[in-house]
């Protein structure tokens, strides 16, 4: 019997087998019924985010502070990377100053792989580019398995642009190794074939889905005039279409949400949104993380 | 008898009754006594700061410090706002990751009202461009009552840019209601008619009011060379002014002070100078603020 | 015998005293040993930082955090000096509002001075432009004697832009002080003639040194063009020179790095090197500054 990979890094979901998630899950479970787990006090952790972030940010602050670390918060503008120095030094400074985790979000895919050997320190990804987003796939893997239980045989769709998105590769590989359908929506420019071939309507999609996770169209990657009215009509989710969804359906989408491009404004909140609840699961989510990474389970 | 109508926002001055600034003040004093009070120890604070700012956001960091509280501090600059999200989607997703309290300070006047319907978290505005600032206000009037203990029959004079400034009018508002006699001074430009017709000249305001309330020249919001030292011989407090000004009498500034504009720069720390002593009491106050806020008591 | 005069701030390395150093470097012993030390626990540190930083800004937040401070980190982007008020207001109001160190990175050599005498908090320099960071100067030389043991008679060479550092002046004298031999190797347009003048090139530098002190070029103060491969070639530390420096040398870089120009990037981590080093002393050699600095030691 070979020995089990430990982790000390989350960078892909790739290497996330099965038992790893519902492992993380579990653990995910207890963090939902306590305030502070100080499992880590005294310890440092350096969230470096080096592209915009509110929600990612401040979700994994909450979640260090709940579990008793002390936090820097280290961003592009006033760090020494914009005296050139690389990500690499950065880290082994961090490193040599006692910080033994660090969060990372910029913009270049696989960058952290590179960095990740020479260091004595657990890192995550927190988003690399167009590349991989690990804990954004679990939160949105664990809010799905919240609300049905199960995996095997959910018809999964994931709608927007794939060519762009960090979630949806990641989603859609691990939806697939836990048994359920993944079905895609996507303009033709936006096909990515490495992905699928299984693209589909948004009208077929809302008939069919049990969960519909909708993508957020990333202004900040396109040129302007990609995201108007005309995208809600011909791919985001109208009333009309919402209407149609099966009853115990759900709908996700990363946020921040673009009202009124990918979704109706009015149904962010509505009954099958589980938008916010996302967010809330994130904290938790992340909790579980840090504390499987850190204590050598993962 | 009407139920008392128990603010769980702190958006404007409009809603503090005498007996709600009385009872803050009464907080604010257990506050003084005491280093750390930790009320809220494991809850979580968010400081939104989208203009530039020092002294609001420190005193609100260390007051919420102070009781406990965990601080998230958020940039305009490294936000999701720079990615189009709306302040509201802002709000409502650090409440889904478990903040209590946001501390907003952003440019346009009432946005915050609108925003305050939907959330389920306390919200206190920090200053919404030329409209309200309440805890400046409310740690201007304790300074007031600090000195003098009373309200009734004080002749107050405001003087500067009241058209721009955000606490000129909550503080003649509340100052009337507290029975204060309000003076204004100004340039004609400045006039606003809706706060008063009782304006005087610089050298009638010295001669007569018991507390002289200097407001700042705000560069950012005007166009240059509107603040010269021509200002200052004008509409300024000179030395010679203040020489001729009532044993008694206190000078308030809500910071930064423009030296030499508003005021003649030797005398921000005379002796009848309250500016740095304001600022202290702004974090006793504030306190005072979020603990009846959460509290349920305002 | 006189009294012996007490620091309340850290601007220069011009009164430190060997006394003073050698009783510094007890205290950051004692820290190495230990992981927190609640000395300050309730107390509130403002980290200004005017220009960017990763390392100091980092290092001192955790020797903050580990003694048990609260930490404001305040940047030059978002604070009230964009709207023009001066260093000694910020620092005025940030004593107001109970901060009881402030550590000050800015870009005009010798302004702490001038500040320091009007405030009632501890004032440590952090980088004043081309002029001292005596912090760094410290963990420079207890990286030094933590290898060596003594200073007397080693040969310490400093080799970089002797102009424009901040660390090299600093360092000399106090490397005299403490009895070492301090020779210098740079550009004829970098000399700087009221340091020195025992300069040497860099292959009699390796040769013949114990210690060899890079300082970083500085992009951000010159002319682009200035740092090139060419640099490294005459003025650097190839692997062909380190391969001659004596066994029990070593080398120090305050980073970050420029590898490839100040030095082969092969050696930055090579078991000479104490770059990474120093910055882990530098935790424990500023809780030690901290700690007697407020406890009136220093």
């Amino acid at each position: 019997m070979p020995a089990i990979k430990r982790l000390h890094h989350l960078l892909s979901m790739k290497h996330m087998t099965n038992d790893k998630i519902h492992h993380l899950f579990s653990i995910a479970r207890k963090m939902e019924q306590m305030n502070e787990i100080p499992s880590f006090k005294g310890k440092f952790a350096a969230n470096l985010f080096l592209e915009p972030s509110t929600r990612t940010k401040s979700s994994f602050h909450i979640a260090q502070r709940r579990l008793g670390m002390d936090v820097l918060q280290l961003d592009g503008t006033d760090s020494s990377l914009v005296k050139g120095e690389s990500l690499y030094d950065t880290l082994k400074t961090l490193e040599s100053i006692g910080v033994e985790l660090a969060v990372v979000r910029q913009s270049e895919s696989g960058l952290l792989d590179h960095c990740a050997e020479g260091l004595n320190l657990s890192l995550i990804n927190a988003g690399d580019g167009c590349g991989e987003h690990p804990t954004q796939s679990l939160l949105d893997l664990y809010t799905i398995h919240e609300h049905f239980q199960y995996f095997q045989g959910l018809d999964v769709c994931i709608a927007g642009d794939l060519k762009h998105s960090r979630v949806a590769r990641s989603n859609a590989f691990a939806l697939k190794q836990l048994g359920a359908n993944v079905f895609f929506v996507t303009k033709p420019e936006w096909q990515d074939d490495s992905l699928s071939n299984h693209y589909i309507t948004m009208d077929e999609a809302v008939d069919r889905c049990d969960v519909l996770m909708l993508l957020r169209i990333q202004h900040e990657r396109h040129e302007k005039g990609d995201a108007t009215s005309s995208y809600l009509k011909e791919f985001g989710l109208t009333t009309e279409r919402e209407a149609r969804m099966k009853p115990d359906s759900i709908i996700l989408h990363p946020a921040p949400v673009n009202r009124g491009v990918e979704i109706d404004g009015s149904l962010v909140e509505s009954g099958k949104s589980r938008i916010f609840k996302q967010m809330a699961n994130g904290v938790n989510v992340r909790m579980a993380v840090i504390e499987a990474l850190m204590k050598g389970e993962l």
